[in-house]
This record gives structure tokens, C-alpha cells and sequence, in this order.
């Protein structure tokens, strides 16, 4: 019998921490005496949505650009994505003082590509309908001699992520149960890892969306299952399949999947914005969905939940939450 | 030629924060890249939204219900609003151990009625076409022997909205601007009281809605001017005529009015939904709205602002903020 080492430890997460110390916002922990009266535990909110970028995307981005040799740094980075982790990579390559060039689909929102230009990044667009992005990024980056940043599936990209957990620990204490949202997986993956580091009997649950259970199926499978792209408000969960890596480390340390409806994650992002006077995007509310609809099972006396991101502009919060 | 006393000193919004302590939220003070880029200058958010009950009246109502004598606060208090004051003193009771009663139109919306009477206050209400809240609240308030907590015309209110100021200020170093919203006068006249009292040279800035600029011609003429009630989505600024006990000090220390629109009013709610990821209900984004339009004149390097309040449903929101 061989001992696989895990893609990250704890000790990887730490350093990406001092890495980002000044970089990334160390993000407040909100608390609200209505939330833990409706849960009946005491919750503690990091908020990942005041993070750099509206997300926690910035940490991983940064944390494994920052570890770039300096000749591959300046010759400049690369990802696919039009979501969270094009911003993300954008601003992680201008604050390191290097280019970035992101491919997004050509019909991405139009804030999206703004919000991704705005850091000085350079768009290249492709037809979702008729072009393969991973392939195109990595013809791009090769061409280029640029470095590809991926959106979850890279060790230094899970650590950077963890810290977000990191510091809701450190800053919160002993915590019963961890609720985080997955997509990808790479938050969940760095924030078990250092969770269960601190005190193994956290129990640590992950958050999907109903129609998008793919690392809930793949959990209970034991290998990774694929399920059609999911419809889904929560875009940042849109995922058919878990990562390699990311479910490596998540079927060790994940206890459990909670699963969240969009009526429940609708209703948790109204909660946020009319008791919590926070602006939540989809994905980010999840937790907190899994938390008001009960659908977590029992909890313990004290809970942390990731809320992950915030980007979410009003007109899109005004079609989703603001029916009567 | 007499000398006529203030009717409140900064000694009296240092006491009041002393009895505020650990009972009041010492609320966030928010900065933003993004903000000090588009006004040029270093702006610091004094998030009073993220307060109890959601805005700043809390401190006043408060600071005034603990200051009765024992035997008057066991009577119970009373208050007429149909906005964030009803909540306030709602609050204060519960938290001093009494009743209050508070006298709100009976199309009052739900979610204020309920809002209060989440918190215990007995509701009264009264047609707001054919009845006189002022005379039925102290009808009330002798036929019970409860004492009014009016929302702006009292020292005690004064002295506990100027806390918001204060702790900006304690937080924030020196500024050389502060903007304050203006309804009634309360919010201003007790930060302008303490903040010319740490630093004489500060220039206190009051943001009026444009339809409801009351204490801004009030302040031209020297004297207490009467406009018709405004309209304006601004309903916590919805007012006639400056206070007279508010004016007296006012007419003292505010050194300009900024007038904003209601769709200045609309941007800059989104501004702070979509870049700051916070909500802001229209009185309380007044400051932020004279800003963001460049309507306060020339700004010094950095620049205080009280975000008062954050009091507004998602439906509201998405009426007015959700358009494209």
C-alpha cells in the first residue's frame, strides 16, 4: 500500500495567508442577533463578498500568481473564465506588476468585461456555441508564453482560497460546522484543509445548488460523476463535474453536502439585503440558504458560513428578489 | 445683550456615548478604491445602516429613554413615526425594561408595523387624512402617563445621533468635511456640535433632498422657513420646516447645504449596492448622492459622510434602483 500525499496542507494555506497579508482585505465577520434566532445556533458571516474583486476568487488568484518565477511572471498570465476569476486574475496581475490577458465568451455581460478591463486586462472573446475556451486559452498561453491561472483545480489556487476559512477561525474561534459553497471545489478543498488541521471534529459541509449536486453524487459515488450543466441561479455553481484535484482532498475532509433550491437562495439573498443590509450574489448565499431553509440537518451551538461573493448588479437582484 | 446657552454641548454627545456603549452597534467605517477615484478625494462611510434597527435613530432614542427618571421610564414611553424613529424607541423600551406605545397612520406599510412591533411596542393608529398624529400621541402619552420621545426636538435625541459622528471621527483622524443627511435636524445639529468642537475648522455639510430643502432656504433667510411637504423617494427627509431646537444650533454650525436629486438619490444607492456591496435605503444615500454628482462644491482631501440608515425592502429597491 502507497500513502498518497495530499495535493495541499495545512501549512500551504498558511503561507498563502502571509502572502496576502495587505493584499487581500481580511474580510469582517458579521454576526445578527435575527439570524441566530431563526437558526437557533450562533452564526457567524465571513463576508467574502466585501473581499477584493466582490470575491474570494482574488485569494487563490494571487496566491499562486504571486508564486510565479519571476521570468514567467513577466512574461504575463492567462485564465477562461467570465465570472468571478477573471476579475480575479486580472487585478492579481496588476498588482504584481504584470499583464493579464482573459478569454471570455463573446455574449459574457457586458459589466463583467467592463469590471475585467477596468484592471487593465486583455479581452479575447470566443463563441460559446462553436469554441472550446480551455483550448483556446491554452493555445493563447503557450503562443504567448503566458501562465495559465486556474479557477480551482491548482494547489496554490485551493490554499489561497482556504484562507478565507482561515481567518473566519481565527477570528470566530471554535466553530461546530463549517458551511461553504462548492463549485469547483477549491474554496471547500483549502478550507477543510485548515479547518480540520485546527480541530478535527469540525464538521465541514458543503453547499450546492439542487440542480447542479454534481460533488454531492460524486461523494456518495466515491469517483467523480458528471451531470448535465446545470440551470441554475447560482452561476458560480454551474459546474457538470468536480475537479481532480479539488475532489481528491474533498472526499477526504467533506462531511457533507447540503443542497439549496433557488426559491431558497432567492429568499436568503432578500434576507441579507433587508436584515443584513449586505449585497450577495447567488452562488455566495448559498450557505447561508442551506442555513434559514433548515436543510442542513442538526447544528451545533456555533456555526461559520463562507458567504463567497457579492457580484451581483441591481438590475439582475431587482429580476430575482424583487416580486412581491 | 444676553448670552443665550446651546441647547447642547459636545460634552452631552460624549455622555451619551458613554451610556450608548455596548447597547448601540459601533458601526463599520467603510473606505472604497473605487469611490476615492471617482470624487477625488479619501472618503469615509460611517455605516449606520449596518446600526440597530437599521439606522441611526437608535442612538437618540435611546440616549433620551434612558435619561427619564426611574418612575417615568416604568410608565412606559411613546412615540409618533411611521419610519425608522417608531423602530428606534421600540427598541429602547425593550432594552430599558419598559413598554412603548407608538402612533403610526394606519396605511402605515406592513413591514414597518411589523418591524416594530417585533419588538414589543403596542401599535396605534389613526387616518393620516382626518387626524392629528401630534395631538393623538399626546393625548395619549398624558391620558397614560408615558413620556414622548420626539425624533428630533429634544437635547437628549440631539446629543445621541451626534455619537455617529463621533465615533467617525475617533475612527477617522482628522477630516475636512463631514456630510450629514437633513430631515429634521437632529442627525446634524448633534455631529456638528461635537466635531467643530474637536476641530473648529471642519466644514459641516447637510444634504437635502431637492424637493424638501427646508433648512437650506430656512438657512438662507436667517430664520424658519415653511415649504410645502416634498415629495421625494427621500422619505426620511420628507419635511416642512426645520425643528426649532435643531435650527437653533444649526444656524450655528452647519456651514452649507448640498442638494441632491431623486435620481442622484437612485444612482448612488446603486453605486453602494454594486460597488461597496451594502444597502442604503434613499435618505440614507443622500451624502453619498452629493458626492458621486460633485453637488457639495469643492472638497478638501478627506471627506467624512454618515450613511444614515438602510431601512428599505427588496421590492422597493427593485422599483427604483432595478430599471435599466
Amino acid at each position: 500500500m502507497t500513502t498518497v500525499s495530499a495535493p495541499i496542507t495545512a501549512a500551504d494555506v498558511h503561507d498563502a495567508a502571509a502572502r496576502l497579508r495587505g493584499v487581500a482585505h481580511r474580510t469582517p465577520v458579521l454576526r445578527s442577533r435575527t439570524l441566530d434566532g431563526r437558526v437557533g445556533a450562533e452564526v457567524l458571516l465571513k463576508c467574502e463578498n466585501f473581499q477584493r474583486v466582490g470575491a474570494f476568487k482574488f485569494r487563490g488568484a494571487y496566491n499562486a500568481a504571486s508564486r510565479l518565477p519571476p521570468e514567467q511572471l513577466a512574461r504575463g498570465i492567462a485564465a477562461y473564465s467570465s465570472g468571478n476569476h477573471a476579475q480575479a486574475v486580472a487585478l492579481a496581475a496588476r498588482e504584481l506588476g504584470t499583464t493579464a490577458v482573459i478569454v471570455m465568451p463573446e455574449d459574457a455581460p457586458r459589466s463583467k468585461r467592463e469590471a475585467t478591463e477596468k484592471y487593465g486586462a486583455e479581452i479575447v472573446t470566443y463563441d460559446r456555441y462553436t469554441g472550446d475556451r480551455v483550448a483556446i486559452a491554452e493555445a493563447l498561453a503557450a503562443e504567448r508564453g503566458l501562465a495559465l491561472i486556474p479557477p480551482y483545480e491548482h494547489p496554490h489556487v485551493m490554499a489561497g482560497q482556504g484562507t478565507a476559512a482561515l481567518e473566519l477561525l481565527e477570528e470566530a474561534g471554535q466553530v461546530g460546522a463549517l458551511l461553504v459553497p462548492v463549485g469547483g471545489g477549491g474554496l471547500i478543498a483549502g478550507s477543510a484543509t485548515v479547518a480540520k488541521d485546527g480541530d478535527p471534529r469540525i464538521r465541514v459541509i458543503g453547499v450546492e445548488p439542487e440542480a447542479g449536486d454534481d460533488t454531492r453524487r460524486s461523494l456518495a459515488a466515491g469517483r467523480r460523476v458528471s451531470i448535465p450543466v446545470p440551470h441554475t441561479i447560482a452561476d458560480g455553481q454551474a459546474l457538470h463535474t468536480p475537479g481532480e484535484l479539488t475532489f481528491s482532498v474533498n472526499r477526504r475532509l467533506v462531511d457533507a453536502i447540503a443542497l439549496v433550491s433557488d426559491d431558497e437562495i432567492r429568499a436568503a439573498m432578500r434576507f441579507a439585503f433587508e436584515r443584513l443590509k449586505i449585497v450577495v450574489e447567488p452562488s455566495g448565499a448559498t450557505g447561508l440558504a442551506a442555513l434559514l431553509s433548515g436543510r442542513t440537518g442538526p447544528l451545533p451551538d456555533r456555526v461559520g458560513v463562507i458567504v463567497s461573493g457579492g457580484n451581483i448588479d441591481a438590475e439582475r437582484f431587482a429580476r430575482l428578489c424583487g416580486g412581491t
